[in-house]
């Protein structure tokens, strides 16, 4: 998945004149990319107009107002969710209706309730609430998502990095970390098209982290499986089954599994889904319940009717794929035209999900996303995808090429990989810009 | 606001064989209340599916899908809500539009995330997150909202009860109260057509709540003004100005109000509003963006244009008013029809909201309810308008008569006067459940 093209020689093993020329030919190229005047952007993982587009019947429904029950979703209660709704998902996830909460528009504010419940009541079987632990710390694999470590340091929650690979975390170093530290009681993890590198965490990666020991009695895996069903190519993951593999291994209540239609409807108004431990889940909803009468129901049976059945997703995901692969393959495209067999960068040829993870020469990703920046391409800031936007070798950048059109993303990246050969030569030659 | 008919003789003055038969009567009337088998609900403020039915132009809407500024409100972001819903509310609040947040489905979840953020951070005068005061308590007017009570109660605040009065709650206690005590941090207020008591705050209660000197530097008046618009006459309450009251006595970021469309279009699917001063916003924008990227503004712009404007808003209320207001006049009828001058209870005949509340004779609420359970009638648990269920006088009964159809209001209504009655007579008589 991961790959250089061995197109031209390494730069670092050209000759000191012959790295020069390289520099004069990047700089050249630079100016002008920068006389082209582009206003593009790759920064986060937004769908398209177009992929919106596929969901527009969502505005004319619903068609009745009564669920299958017969009770009036215009009206308050229901505070799970409608089961139609919940039957779909769990058929999906590969879990029972009963372990499923549908909620709100946004899985990321599932995740926020459930930490701060954490916090401020602690799980059934934590010796007290979170907040009132010296210290809370979970593991983060890296590169990794930035909201769910800016969550995590906003509620004060120390996190230890653990590397992601392409089978997953790296679920040694995660057991060896929770074996002894009851202070980490907690991890996070985009198991399916993983954000940025879109590794798919494997049956084993999974049952490892299912069933290893941890010093913490309340141990939870926040298992953001928001990309399940995001495939881009016909090889279609399925992802591990962490509730069983947590449940057979004595560990019911680890894993909490979170889901939205944000990347499958519409971005600002799908629904979003918890599921876990009915346990789990009990203790969910009794605080929830403090907070909320239900969810917004009209939007639930606005989903169930407009997918209709579980195959009704999957096939809604394939016209996702018509759209958003080609921009894909041109993001591989471009990197590979401009950047094979340099030996100045690393990428990611992603099966699914919504991101590209570049790797560039180390102690130049800062650099690259300042030239890109200059040159009118907006990109995530380098350091976004490891906790506190600290990236100890500078070399991670994120790109998100959903958004643009085809024809910009092109332009984009041709940009980009320019920014990444100036930045690269810049630094071997030593004349970056804190030399010049 | 509050009355009894002196229709009949008091009760507590007959003779005790005039009591006697009395209670013999009732006891007939309670049986065949009994044999009618009803099943009949007031327990809750629910919109019924008439009022409901006013506002299915919703589910048709938007007929767009960009805002004014020419976003896609089908994509993320917008965190504060859609600028054009923002204009209604703050129009109809009396506030700036800067001073507003329009959210999810629910002002009750936006009550919540400022208590969380309250407790996990602290506001920005705060001396320390409130989670590590020793103690953190909240002055709560009585009878009041059960669900602000058990949220209270969830989050581990203290609750001190002060007088709910027809001008709003006993100023005059509760500045006593916040004046020494620095762990008192804040105060419920439902300050139009008060739940349960219909009362209405006024100029003078509000502003002396915002200008009173409070030990605590960093009090809060959660100004929850569910009831605003939801006027039963034609003489329509007008909110006192909290945010500007507060702002002109030096205390800026005192009072944060909430608002919602749940009982104005559909109490399961419409918006939340959030008003307060500018850093207070910005304080509650920056720790709500860790949760989310931002609220359904489809669900916005569908308000938007199923209301056109606030005018809009204020003739869909006139349409509410012709549904709802004979139901409360159908309470009033069959309260003093059968306990009118009897002296063992009083009601209120509340001017808006949602709620009448019920006084009966001291000791017999708990008695009131079972009986009326038993013949068919489910009414809200008494005591629920008290911190922790407790009513210390043991008279307080909440009646929500807008869900049922006007017919079943006046059945249930005359059957709990029934109930009112024999429970009254049952303890004068010293023959009640106890004594039999």
């Amino acid at each position: 998945m991961t790959t250089t093209q061995p197109t031209a020689a390494p730069l670092a093993s050209l000759a000191r004149e012959e790295q020069e020329a390289f520099l004069a030919a990047k700089r050249e190229e630079y100016a002008a990319l920068q006389a082209e005047g582009l206003t593009l952007d790759l920064t986060r993982g937004k769908p398209s107009s177009a992929q919106l587009d596929l969901s527009d019947a969502l505005l004319h429904l619903p068609t009745t107002t009564k669920d299958r029950s017969g009770a009036d979703v215009r009206n308050y209660g229901g505070l799970e969710g409608l089961t139609e709704l919940r039957e779909i998902f769990a058929d999906l996830l590969g879990v029972e209706v009963a372990q499923v909460v549908c909620g709100g528009n946004s899985s990321l504010t599932m995740m926020h309730d459930t930490l701060v419940h954490l916090l401020l009541h602690g799980a059934p079987e934590s010796p007290r609430p979170w907040k009132d632990e010296p210290v809370v710390k979970f593991v983060c694999p890296v590169p990794g998502y930035d909201r769910h470590f800016t969550m995590l340091a906003d509620l004060g929650i120390e996190m230890v990095t653990v590397d992601m690979r392409e089978d997953g975390p790296d679920a040694e170093a995660v057991a060896a970390l929770v074996a002894d530290d009851p202070s980490i009681k907690g991890m996070w993890i985009v198991p399916t098209y993983a954000n940025p590198t879109g590794s798919v965490c494997s049956q084993e990666v999974a049952a490892r982290l299912m069933s290893m020991p941890t010093a913490a009695p309340d141990f939870r895996v926040f298992w953001d499986n928001a990309y399940a069903f995001h495939h881009l190519t016909e090889e279609e993951a399925k992802s591990a089954d962490a509730l069983s593999l947590a449940s057979a291994s004595g560990h019911p209540d680890r894993p909490v599994m979170f889901a939205s239609t944000s990347k499958i409807t519409f971005a600002g108004a799908g629904v979003a889904v918890l599921a876990t431990s009915v346990a789990n889940k009990t203790w969910f909803l009794r605080h929830r319940a403090m907070a909320s009468i239900g969810p917004d129901k009209i939007n639930h049976l606005r989903h169930v009717e407009f997918f209709g059945s579980p195959d009704g997703v999957l096939e809604h995901m394939r016209r996702h794929r018509e759209i958003i692969a080609p921009k894909f393959a041109a993001v591989d495209e471009a990197l590979t035209t401009a950047l094979g067999g340099l030996g100045i960068a690393t990428w990611t040829r992603p099966t699914g999900g919504y991101f590209v993870n570049l790797d560039v020469l180390d102690g130049t990703a800062t650099r690259v996303v300042r030239l890109a920046k200059e040159a009118g391409i907006a990109l995530t800031p380098a350091g976004s995808a490891f906790p506190h936007g600290r990236d100890p070798h500078d070399r991670n950048i994120r790109l998100a090429p959903t958004f643009p059109g085809l024809a910009e993303v092109r332009t984009a990246m041709a940009g980009v990989a320019t920014c990444v050969a100036l930045a690269a030569a810049e630094q071997l030659v030593g004349a970056g810009p804190d030399q010049a």
